[in-house]
C-alpha cells in the first residue's frame, strides 16, 4: 500500500450512505481522495482513466445528493464508472479491473446493485432511465432514474430516439449531458457544434451565480406545488432550445468540476423536477491529472503506468497490429485509386483510419458515433461510384445491422466492410466480442465474407475487397498483434470463394476460419507425436464457400473438423449446410464444427477467454482426438 | 380502359424530361391528372394510396425542376413512389404494382434509373443522399440529392444521425419535409409537437408572398456568389431553430400542395442551395380522394377498391389473423398480470397493440419509428421489474439488432419479443422478409425462441413468454390469417425447451419449427399414398433445442428433414449442431434442413415466394422422396 494515496475521508466511505452525513466541505475533499484513488488504481491495471477523471466530482455529487440503488444511476458508456465503482462498495477490488476474475472496466449488474443498467456500447442511457421511469410510474421499482452521458454518445441516433419519447411521455428523468467536448477522439458532428456554440455563449462566472440564486430563491417546499420544471428553471437556463424544443427542460452549461455548483443544481432538480430535464455540465476528461490532460486521447485508455511521470508499461510487441496493417494496405490501395474512401463511426484511432485521414483527409469521413448511418452512408456512396470502405469493430456494426441487410445486401451494393475486433477481445469482455458477424453476414444473399488467418492475408484481403465490385464484402480481423509473417509486396486479389490448403495429411481434415490457424497448426504439432497428420486448410471464405475443397476434404478423411471465431450460425454451420445438401452425412463423416460456446464469456486475457471457449491448441487437439477415438484414456489418465 | 381517367397532359409525358418544357398550367393539370391516374391504378391493385396523394405536386415539382436520373430523388419509406413511377417511365406497368412480375410497391435500383437508392424501411435517405452527395464532390456521378422525408421517420435515430453528419459535412444537399402529421399511425414523439408548433407559428398565406417575392427579388444569377443559403433564405424562414442548429437553413413551412409555391421555392434552392437545406412542406395524406382523406388511416394501405364509392374489396377471411391473435391473447394475459406492459415502434395497428392501448392506455407504448429505444426501454423497463411485451416486424427488429445483444441478452432480462411478420411476406417483398430472427436471436446466450406452429400455439407461446421472468424470450409468427384451429381457453405455458410429437411414423422424420407444420402435414397426405408414413414433430423451440426429442428422432430413422421459414444459420443450423457434437453424423444419417434459399425473393403472395424459396408441401413431400431415394424414376419421368 505504500504507493498508495492517503485518502482519510474515502476511507469512511463503504457505501454512499456513509457519504450522506458529510458536510459539503468533506466532499469537496472526498472528491480529491476519489481522484487520486482512481489514477493509483489504473496506474496498476490500465484502463480508461480519462473518463472516469472527468467526472470525479461529478460522481460524488451524484451520490450525495441522490439515494443509490434506490435510484438508478445509469453510466452511458460507462468506462468512466472507475470513480462510481469506489463509493459503491468496491474499492477492495478496484484495483482488480479488467483482469481475469476482477472487476469489470464497465457496469454490470450482476457485480452490484449499485449498477442498475450495465453498458459498454455507447447511447443507451437515456432509453434504460426513462424505462425505470415508466417502471416506477406502473408500480415497479422506486427511486429517480438519472442517465450520465457523454457529448460525444449523443451523435447516436438511439440518444436521440429515447430524448424523443421522453420529451413526449413527459415523465420525471434526469439526463446529465457530461460534455467534454471528446469522446474517443475530436467529436465530430452538428450536434457537436450546437454545444460548443452553448457552451461558448455562456461562461461558467455568470451561471454559477444564477444557479446558487435559484437555490436560496426558491422557497422550500416549494409554494406552487406541481409546477412546470420549465418554469422553475427557466431564469437558470442560458441556452439549449435544441433541447427544449424536444421536451426537456435545460439547465446549464455548469461547470462539472465546480462541486459547489454541481450540488447546488442536483438538489434542486432532485426537489423540484416533475419533468425530463437536460442538465448541461461541461467537464475536461483527464481532468487533475497532468499527463491525461496533455495527451492527445486525454488518457482515454491506458496500460499501466508510473503515477509520478505518466509514463505508460507497454510490452513491447513482436509483430504489427491487425489494425495497423489494415491501415497501411487500405492507404496503399487507395494510393492507386481516387475512388476508395473510408468511413468510421468515431474510431479513427482504434480502426487506424487516422492515418488514412492524415494522407487523404477529404476522402476520409468520421461520422460520430452513428453506425447506422455509417453503413447506409457508406452504401450511397457505393451507389454513387466510389468504393466505400466502412470500418468498425465487430460488437459495433451489430448497431448497423438492418442497414447492412437493407440497404447494402438486397441493393447488392458494393460497400467494403473492414470487421476489426472479430472474435473474444480481451479485458473488455463480452459486451466488445466480436461473436456473431459471420452468423448475421455469411446468411445475406450476395455477400462475400472473409476472415483473415494472418496479418498477410489481411493485406490480401484488402486488395480482394478492393477490387470487387459486384456486391457487398466483408473481412474481419482480430484485436491484436499480428503473427509476425512475411509480408506479401503486392498482393494480388484472392480468387473469390476459394480458399488454400495449408498441409495435407490424412484421416482428419481440419477447415479452418480466421486466425485460429495458428492454433490448429500448434495443434498439429502434439497430434504429430501421436502419430496423426492432420490436413489443415484455410477456408478465407464463409460466403461463397469452396464447394470443391470442402467436399475433397470431407471425402477423402475420416473426419472433418471445422474452427473459427465465432457463434454457430456462422462458418460451420453453413458448411454443415452444404454437407447435408450434399448427402454427405449419409453414410457418416465425423463432422465437428468448433464455435464460440453458448455463454458470455467474461473479460480475460484473449488467450485464457479462448481457454473458456474452447477454441486453443489443446482444445483442437482434444477434439481431434476425441473424433479419432484415440486418446480416450490418455484423456481419462489426465 | 373505360374506367381510366382522361389523362391529355399526363399522356404526354414518357419521361421527366416531357416536363421540362410544360408551363406551370400545365403543372398543375399534369398534378390533377396524376392524382386521378395513381387513385385509378390502385383501386385496382391495392397497395399504399394515401402516402402517395400527399406527395402528387410534389412529385410534379421535384420533376419539372429537377433533372432526374441525373438528379438523385430518394423517396424515404418510398411507399409513396407511385406517382413517380407513373411519371418515369412505368407507367404502361403501374397496374401490376406489388404482383408477383409486376412493380414493386417501392423504388428499386434493379427496376429503373430514376430509382437512384431503393427503400422500404424507414428513415434511410437523408442518409444515402448525402452519400450521393460525397460521391459527388468526389468525382463520382453527378447532379444534386435529395432526399423526401415523412414527419414519422423524422423519429427514427438513423435520420438524426444522418442530418448531423449533414449540418457537420456542409455540403449541398437537400431534404424535404413531407409533413403530413401522419406516418402509418398518428405520430408521436417530442419532435412530433416540435413539427406542429412550427405549422402553428407560420400560417402558409404569409410565407406564399414572402416565397414568392424571394424568387423575384434575387437576381439571376446571385450577384455574391457562394453567399450562404442561410442568409439567401433567412427572411423566407419563419422557425426551424432545431434543424438550424444542426446545421440545416431551414425554409417553411410551405404548402405542398400549392404548385406554384412549390415549384417557386423549389427553383429557387436549386439556383441558390450551397449548404444542407430542409425544407418543410405541409401535407395531407390522401389528400384529393374523400375516402382516403376521410379515413383514419388516410387511406394508408388499401386493398383494392371501387374509385366511386371507396369501398374496399376485402376477401373473406376464414380465420382470425396472427397479429389479432397475438394481440387478444396478450390482453388476456394483461388483466391478470398488471406488471405486463407492451412496447410497439409505430405500428399498433400492424402489431395489433392497438387493441391493447384501448385496454390499457397507461400500460402501452408507441415510441415512434425508433427501434433501438423500444428494445432498450423495454430493457430498461424489465430492469425496472416490469414485464414488458416488445412488439415488432422480424425485419424491423433489425434496427434493434444491437440492443438485444448488448442491453437484454448480455444482462438476461426478460423482455418478451413478440415478432410478427415471420417468413416471407407477400406483397411487400424482399425488404419487408423476415428472414434472419431466428439466426440472429438462437445463438444469443441465454435466450429462448420459439415459432408458432398455428394460431393456437401462438395463444400458448404469449402464455409462456407472461410467465417466463428467467431472461430473454421472443416468439416468432407470420403474416396473414391462423389456420383455423380451436383456441385453448386457458392456455398454460408451455415447458421450456420441449416441442411436441405430431405423429409417429417410420423411416423418416419430419421436424417443423413454425408454420410450414401445415405444408408439412399437407405432404404427409400425398407420401402416404406412396406408402410412406413420415413422424412428424413440432420443434416449438429453436433454443434451447429439445435434445432428447430430436436425439430420438435422428436415432430411430433412416433420415431427419428440419423445416423451417427463415435462412440457414437458424433452426436447422442449431440442430446440425447439435447432431453433430452427439456424434450423430458418424455413423451416417440422412440430415437435410430445408430453409429460405440464397436469394432475395421479389415479391409474390406469400404461397408463390414459398413455392419460389422451396417450401411448399410438393417441396416437402419432394425431398423426402429423394432422400429416401424413392421417387428417382418418379421424378425423372415428370
Amino acid at each position: 500500500m505504500s504507493d498508495h494515496p492517503t485518502t482519510p475521508v474515502l476511507d469512511r466511505v463503504h457505501t454512499p450512505d456513509d457519504m450522506k452525513t458529510m458536510s459539503d466541505a468533506e466532499l469537496h475533499q472526498l472528491a480529491d481522495e476519489l481522484r487520486a484513488e482512481t489514477i493509483s488504481a489504473v496506474s496498476e491495471t490500465g484502463g480508461h482513466l480519462g473518463a472516469g477523471l472527468g467526472v470525479v466530482e461529478l460522481t460524488v455529487a451524484l451520490h450525495a445528493v441522490f439515494d443509490a440503488p434506490k435510484d438508478k444511476i445509469i453510466w452511458d458508456v460507462s468506462h468512466q464508472c472507475y470513480p462510481h465503482k469506489i463509493l459503491t462498495g468496491r474499492r477492495d477490488r478496484i484495483r482488480t479491473l479488467r483482469t481475469e476474475g476482477g472487476l469489470s472496466g464497465f457496469t454490470k449488474r450482476s457485480e452490484s446493485p449499485y449498477d442498475p443498467f450495465g453498458a459498454a456500447h455507447s447511447s443507451t442511457s437515456i432509453s434504460a432511465a426513462l424505462g425505470f421511469a415508466v417502471a416506477r410510474d406502473l408500480g415497479g421499482q422506486g427511486g429517480d432514474a438519472i442517465a450520465v452521458i457523454g457529448d460525444g454518445a449523443m451523435s447516436a441516433g438511439m440518444a436521440y430516439e429515447a430524448m424523443n419519447n421522453a420529451g413526449h411521455l413527459g415523465k420525471r428523468l434526469i439526463v446529465i449531458l457530461n460534455d467534454n467536448e471528446m469522446s474517443i477522439a475530436p467529436p465530430t458532428g452538428a450536434m457537436s457544434s450546437y454545444l460548443s456554440r452553448l457552451y461558448a455563449g455562456a461562461p461558467f462566472q455568470e451561471f454559477k451565480a444564477a444557479a446558487k440564486g435559484a437555490v436560496s430563491l426558491l422557497p422550500e417546499p416549494f409554494r406552487e406545488g406541481a409546477k412546470r420544471a420549465k418554469d422553475i428553471f427557466k431564469h437558470m437556463t442560458v441556452g439549449g432550445t435544441l433541447f427544449e424544443e424536444l421536451g426537456f427542460s435545460y439547465l446549464g452549461p455548469i461547470d462539472g468540476h465546480d462541486m459547489d455548483q454541481l450540488l447546488a443544481v442536483l438538489r434542486t432538480v432532485k426537489a423540484r423536477a416533475d419533468e425530463p430535464i437536460l442538465i448541461h455540465a461541461i467537464t475536461k476528461k483527464g481532468k487533475g491529472y497532468g499527463p491525461a490532460e496533455a495527451a492527445t486521447d486525454k488518457g482515454h485508455a491506458t496500460a499501466k503506468f508510473d503515477v509520478i511521470t505518466g509514463k505508460q508499461k507497454k510490452t513491447p510487441s513482436n509483430a504489427p497490429s491487425y489494425t495497423s496493417v489494415f491501415a497501411e494496405a487500405l492507404i496503399a490501395q487507395a494510393a492507386d485509386d481516387p475512388k476508395i474512401v473510408a468511413v468510421t463511426a468515431a474510431m479513427p484511432d482504434g480502426t487506424g483510419l487516422n492515418r488514412f485521414m492524415d494522407r487523404f483527409a477529404s476522402r476520409c469521413f468520421d461520422v460520430g458515433i452513428a453506425e447506422q448511418h455509417a453503413v447506409t452512408f457508406s452504401a450511397g456512396m457505393a451507389a454513387g461510384g466510389l468504393r466505400p470502405f466502412c470500418a468498425l469493430y465487430s460488437t459495433f456494426l451489430q448497431r448497423g445491422y438492418d442497414q447492412v441487410v437493407h440497404d447494402v445486401a438486397i441493393q447488392r451494393l458494393p460497400v467494403r466492410f473492414a470487421i476489426d475486433r472479430a472474435g473474444l477481445v480481451g479485458a473488455d469482455g463480452a459486451t466488445h466480442a466480436g461473436s456473431y458477424d459471420v452468423a448475421y453476414l455469411a446468411n445475406l444473399p450476395g455477400f462475400v465474407v472473409m476472415a483473415a488467418a494472418d496479418e498477410a492475408e489481411l493485406v490480401r484481403m484488402v486488395a480482394t475487397a478492393a477490387a470487387y465490385d459486384d456486391g457487398p464484402i466483408a473481412f474481419r480481423f482480430p484485436r491484436g498483434e499480428g503473427v509476425g509473417v512475411e509480408m506479401p509486396e503486392n498482393p494480388a486479389p484472392l480468387e473469390i470463394g476459394k480458399g488454400r490448403m495449408i498441409r495435407e495429411g490424412a484421416q482428419v481434415a481440419i477447415l479452418s476460419f480466421g486466425t485460429r490457424l495458428q492454433e490448429v497448426m500448434q495443434a498439429c504439432e502434439t497430434l504429430a507425436a501421436k502419430g496423426i497428420t492432420p490436413t489443415v486448410a484455410d477456408a478465407r471464405f464463409a460466403k461463397p464457400l469452396d464447394r470443391d475443397l470442402i467436399l475433397k476434404l470431407a471425402t477423402t478423411h475420416e473426419a472433418l473438423i471445422c474452427v473459427e471465431e465465432g457463434a454457430v450460425g456462422g462458418f460451420g454451420s453453413h458448411v454443415a449446410q452444404l454437407l447435408a445438401d450434399e448427402g454427405v452425412f449419409d453414410h457418416g463423416l465425423k463432422f465437428r464444427s468448433m464455435v464460440l460456446p453458448d455463454i458470455f464469456i467474461d473479460q480475460a486475457s484473449p488467450k485464457a477467454m479462448y481457454d473458456v471457449a474452447g477454441l486453443n491448441a489443446g482444445d483442437i487437439t482434444a477434439k481431434v482426438l476425441e473424433v479419432l477415438g484415440v486418446a480416450q484414456i490418455g484423456a481419462q489418465s489426465a
